[in-house]
């Protein structure tokens, strides 16, 4: 995409309102935009970035046979009454014309339920995994830090439904496994730890997938050798780890990207929803949820990974690959240039954000590249052709190298 | 896909309060599920064919310089102050935790106008055309005729920015022609017809494109030779053609797939939103909105592509391309070189739905087959195996045909 074509552009100034850096950089580099508190749009090179998260949790949730669907933000109230679940604090209400109240989603539990419910019937028909990625509402009292906690945010949300404990422990097993994958293709594998947390009021446990940041809004207790943390909420005191039983667990701020939760027959009892095993008995079915907050895993992204200068998006995520820039006296046969290798990188199947915009100054289209983040920047200039080739530098390290064009490009495809 | 993973299943009976064709064969055949009125999920099979049309649109808008972003639905009741639209009749309501009221977005003038002011400023800046594929809410009084009017719905909006008429007129006709495009695309290009249509308070015109149905809420007065209509909604009765000035217009019902609406200064008035001329002058910007509800597209094609035993998706929206079938006693060797087959078409590029459910009646899956609608039926049985072959038969006619695996391949590839 030619820069000249976008219609955002970089602010100089942190917005005042905003406290966090996830924030403050991706409203200054023109990645989302604040309409009321914890509610925001996503503009141009933000969607890039969330498409791109939302197109690895599909794989990988694909990968485990989920199976997609899209269900509807408005929810008929019966349906909470039967889960006891109609007094949630954080529930939008609205109504239709006649007076009928409904609620905004939240959560798809009270839909998905009587949904499969249509269509599971036997054993045979067991086990079923459904899930979509879809906007969700919570009225939050105060919506804070960023794309972190927000009052309408989009979810990736899976249901899993089993004939038998064994059966859903595997699964449940296999979609921690599927969260390790999205998170580590994500970029924060390193940062992010699987979590002993608190199953609510109707479970022993559930799992967080909590990244470590001083940003967070939860703290953990960590042990490295194993990967595996606890949450403060469940253990006020700095518990031994559940797997070595050491007792050195670090003591760290995190944000929670992900969780998994055993949800055993509390939703399926609530709306009856049974099996008929293979001697023709009707039985419960055990169910869990597994969530994921995309706009959330990206403030996340931004949050710890970015310097002062800007953002550094992992390539998996990045808006584009390539950030094309010129240096230098624009003369009409550097632009020719330029715009050629536009095409050439495009050619080879490289996203590219060319800085066209050549009546602004060096300095200003450099400290943009900076901000935006964009994984490799590669500038064309007469020094460059007089080297027979391209400044190429990572955003993540301070390195110029000249190459040739096509050493540029296979650099950039090796990765 | 196999269709033993599937976990909808079709079913015989049509939904009573169900009037529509559309909603009917949609709901039987597993696509969509009815929450309340007008309020519907998307099932697997119907999720494709959403994410196809999604596809087409996107590529489509793109192509005429549509820069996507995603807005929220939950809007501040201020912006609507200065438009006077807080008075429209289908805004759901709701509000935070602290009593402000907030607005459920029916449309996005009053959100993306303050959004584009932030970032344009001269003349240099314009045309700008942004758009989005996002969730509407509108409170209808009576939710009907499936999901053609919903009370929640996906739709593509777009906006454009201009800095004067003549660029808004060129705009205008070139998203009149992708539009055009999107709806061939869709397979429903020859039934639909560009409509003289009212332009509301504040416009002269608006145009509609309306396809031919008599499941249509709307009547139309069709001049065929010259491909345009006019709503009877502007002139109740026969009007000449606006074209060729024919007077002998058929008089149809339709229904309403797509619009495009000059919006002059109304919304840039309403925020102040002005460009700064060549000379320095501030000048009010010209705007167009443009709209395609994506469910009812969906409904749209099932309701003229159908027959008595069920949907005929075109190739490009269809859930799968081919649908896989055996017929006759399920040995292993034909279970295995049905698996071999599934194989072989997925290898090729094929998306295949491969009904592998062997426990299941022959007359039942090969109705199951013609109710999905998926445009290639392909059969493999011992009788097809003598003949070193399949039967493969096109949904939209009657004639099946032995080919070896690879002409029909040939013949599918070559569609």
């Amino acid at each position: 995409m030619k820069q000249s074509h976008l219609f955002t552009r970089t602010v100089r100034e942190a917005p005042k309102d905003e406290a966090s850096a996830n924030a403050q950089l991706l409203i200054r580099a023109g990645f989302i935009d604040k309409l009321i508190a914890g509610v925001y749009s996503y503009l141009p090179l933000g969607l890039r970035v969330l498409k791109n998260i939302e197109r690895i949790i599909r794989e990988e949730i694909n990968a485990v046979g989920g199976q997609e669907v899209l269900m509807p933000t408005l929810h008929p109230t019966e349906n909470y009454q039967k889960t006891g679940r109609q007094s949630i604090d954080v529930l939008f209400q609205t109504e239709l014309k006649n007076g009928t109240k409904l609620f905004l989603g939240q959560s798809h539990e009270e839909i998905v339920v009587p949904l499969v419910q249509r269509f599971v019937q036997s054993y045979k028909d067991l086990p079923v995994a459904v899930y979509q990625i879809q906007t969700k509402f919570r009225n939050e009292l105060r919506a804070k830090s960023g794309i972190f906690r927000g009052r309408e945010f989009l979810m990736k949300d899976l249901y899993s439904f089993h004939a038998n404990q064994k059966d859903f422990d595997a699964y449940y097993e296999t979609l921690k496994q599927a969260y390790v994958k999205i998170f580590t293709r994500c970029g924060i594998g390193d940062a992010t730890f699987v979590t002993h947390a608190s199953g609510g009021t109707f479970s022993k446990y559930s799992h967080e997938f909590q990244t470590v940041t001083d940003a967070g809004e939860d703290t953990i207790y960590l042990c490295r050798k194993c990967r595996i943390a606890v949450n403060r909420e469940i253990r006020p005191e700095t518990p031994a780890c559940p797997q070595c039983g050491g007792i050195d667990a670090e003591e760290k701020k995190s944000i929670e990207v992900g969780n998994i939760f055993p949800l055993k027959t509390k939703f399926s009892d609530a709306f009856g929803l049974k099996f008929k095993d293979a001697e023709g008995n009707a039985c419960p079915i055990i169910m869990g949820c597994y969530g994921i907050g995309l706009g959330r895993l990206m403030g996340t992204i931004a949050e710890i990974s970015h310097d002062e200068q800007g953002i550094i998006w992992p390539e998996s995520v990045a808006p584009f690959t390539v950030h094309l820039l010129t240096a230098g006296k624009a003369s009409e046969s550097l632009i020719q240039k330029a715009d050629d290798l536009y095409a050439t990188l495009q050619k080879n199947g490289i996203d590219v954000l060319y800085d066209n915009r050549y009546d602004t100054q060096a300095g200003a289209k450099f400290a943009d590249a900076d901000l935006i983040g964009i994984p490799w920047r590669i500038v064309i200039s007469e020094k460059t052709i007089e080297k027979n080739g391209v400044e190429i530098k990572k955003r993540n390290n301070g390195t110029t190298t000249i190459l040739s064009i096509k050493e540029a490009i296979t650099s950039i495809k090796e990765r």
